[in-house]
Formats: C-alpha cells, structure tokens, sequence
C-alpha cells in the first residue's frame, strides 16, 4: 500500500471562526457557542466549546527514580485516581511555577530546578484547555502538605515499572497523567 | 525516606452524593451541580459536573506495525491535531463495534477482531467521561472514508517510533491519543 494511499498530504486547513458567544459561567469553567464555516464547502456548522484555564501536570521523580503520585477521590469519576500532582495555573504564574507550587502543596515534595517538557490537549474537540507538563527531578519531601478546602491527597511513590505496569492493568488510567509519564520516557533524557 | 512517609495507605475514601441537579444542555454535553460531603470533616461542597457520553479511540496498526492516525482540524483549540480515529459510542453500541465502525468511516480501514485494551479516564477531576482504547491489527484501507457532516480527515500512517518522537517534539500531544498508545506499548502483546 501506497503511504498516505489517497490522502492530501498538506495540513488540514483552519475553520473560519463567525461568532464566538459567552453561553454560561461555571466555578472553574465556562461554555461558548462557536460558528465556524468549512473551508471544504463553506457551509457553517456550530460548536458548544468549553473554556478552563490552562493547567499543569508534574512528573517528580525521586532520586531513586520513583515517581511522586497523587491518589484522590476524583468527583467526575466518583472513584479514586492515581494521578501525578497538579492544577490550574493561577493569574502571572509561569507553568513552572505552578508546578513547583501543587507539587509542594499537594505532596510536600520540592526537587531540583523545574523543566517543562511539553504542552498536551485535554480534549482539543470541545475543550480549550492546555496541560503543561513540568518535570522535577530530586524530589524529596521536605514539608508538610498545603492542600486547598476539599482536597484529600494521598502520596504514593511509585517505581516507573510499576506504574507502566498498572496502565496496562487499568489501576492508572488518567489519561493526562499517563501522556504526561509517556513524554517524560520518550523524550531524550527519561 | 520511608516508602510513602506519614501517608495513609488505604484507598481514599468515597465522598457521599447528597443532591446532584442538572444544569445546561448543549448539543454533545450536559452539566449538573453535584452537592457532596466531606469523609474527613463532615463539610458540604459543591462541584459543576460536565457529563458526555463514553467514547472509544482506536489503536490501529498495519501489518508492518505503523500506526493508522488521523490529522483534523479541532474546534476547542483551533488547529489541526494529530490522534486515532475514534469517536462518542452509538446507544446500544459496544466499545469495539464503535471502534471498527469509526475506524472505517474515519480512515476507511478496517483490520483484524478488535480488542479492549482498556478504558482512560478523559479528566476525572470534573468529567464523566471514560474512553475505551481499541486495537486493531492488520488494518488496511478497504473502502473510502463516509465520514459526518463537518468531519474532514486526513489519514496519517505512522511509525511507532515516529509517533513516539513527535510526543517527544510536541507535535502529537494529544492526552488521550498518547495514553492509548501508551496503553498498548506498556501492555503484554505491544
């Protein structure tokens, strides 16, 4: 088979925006209405958008290697996750920053000086939000935790492995945090 | 450092539902206002809830193992991202008769049984969502795409290790794209 077979090679175009409209206002989100036109056929479709701040997501390694975890009731889900520590960048935070500050408030851990290894979409269909991901090596617990009202962490550390291990058993299953373990190995230097 | 120094090692527990109300309807989702109460200190909070329906993306790999991907143009960030094929399941749908069927109609492949690999969580923070990861081996294109009204596609046939790279370069970064691959190299069969 031919690469491609078929296919036009050149990046998809972008759809003209014709509207935008502010739809409702929630705590931590809001909804829009797009309008955009095709630009295969010009016809005009219409979107529901959602809009969050943009977030980070911190890969924090001990010096052993382990990864700092995060387990916390999650109330989309209703059920506990294993995620890695995060949240939403506050206003004039740099995404480094934010990840220096949850990794600290959610686990207690501070590491060596912050990297950010990359940028991924949420749900780049309907949602506008951006995850960070910051990678701090030399993590070690140096304080208590700060959580925010309503938060219950508990850290785990975890060997690399064993993480791999539980993706493919289906006891991690964030996907932002897994695409955030994933840039971290795939990168030059995991 | 003792292993999860001064943490509780149980699993974090469930917080109780006392009222959930819903809120908007918009044409792919909904939102509801879920009151709940705190295990640890009896406190009430409130968290917006945005439900949708579960979804599958679709691991696809020729029989010389390159990944079947698609290029699109997205409304919630604006530009054209590279995932899987994949999509909201049909009422009455199974995970992977929703994973065959979008795969043809997005790429016009169509390979081997599919399998289950397992399901991500979307962001379980304050979506419902799951999606379920479907792979196929030995896909190939047997027909033309028949794709939705507004969809345009273009398929991308793609090294694993070139996938793997552009994770790395951030020009992939899709979460739920990256975690389904990872999903299917971290497992027993990659």
């Amino acid at each position: 088979m031919k690469r491609n077979d078929q296919e036009n090679e050149a990046a998809p175009p972008v759809w003209e925006r014709i509207s935008s409209e502010p739809q409702h206002e929630y705590a931590s989100f809001s909804t829009r209405l797009d309008r955009v036109r095709s630009p295969e056929d010009g016809d005009t479709h219409e979107y529901d958008i959602i809009e969050s701040a943009d977030a980070v997501t911190v890969v924090a390694l001990t010096r052993g290697g382990e990864l700092v975890m995060v387990d916390q009731f999650r109330h989309g889900v209703r059920r506990a996750e294993l995620e890695f520590a995060g949240g939403v960048i506050d206003p004039g935070e740099s995404p480094v920053e934010c990840g220096v500050r949850e990794l600290q408030e959610e686990t207690g851990f501070v590491g060596d000086a912050p990297e950010l290894l990359g940028t991924l979409s949420l749900n780049a269909s309907w949602q506008t939000t951006l995850v960070h991901v910051v990678r701090v090596r030399a993590a070690e617990r140096r304080s208590e935790k700060e959580l925010d009202d309503g938060e219950d962490t508990r850290v785990r550390v975890v060997p690399v492995e064993e993480a791999m291990r539980r993706v493919a058993e289906g006891s991690f299953c964030s996907s932002v945090a897994i695409a955030a373990l994933a840039l971290h190995l795939w990168g030059k230097d995991a």
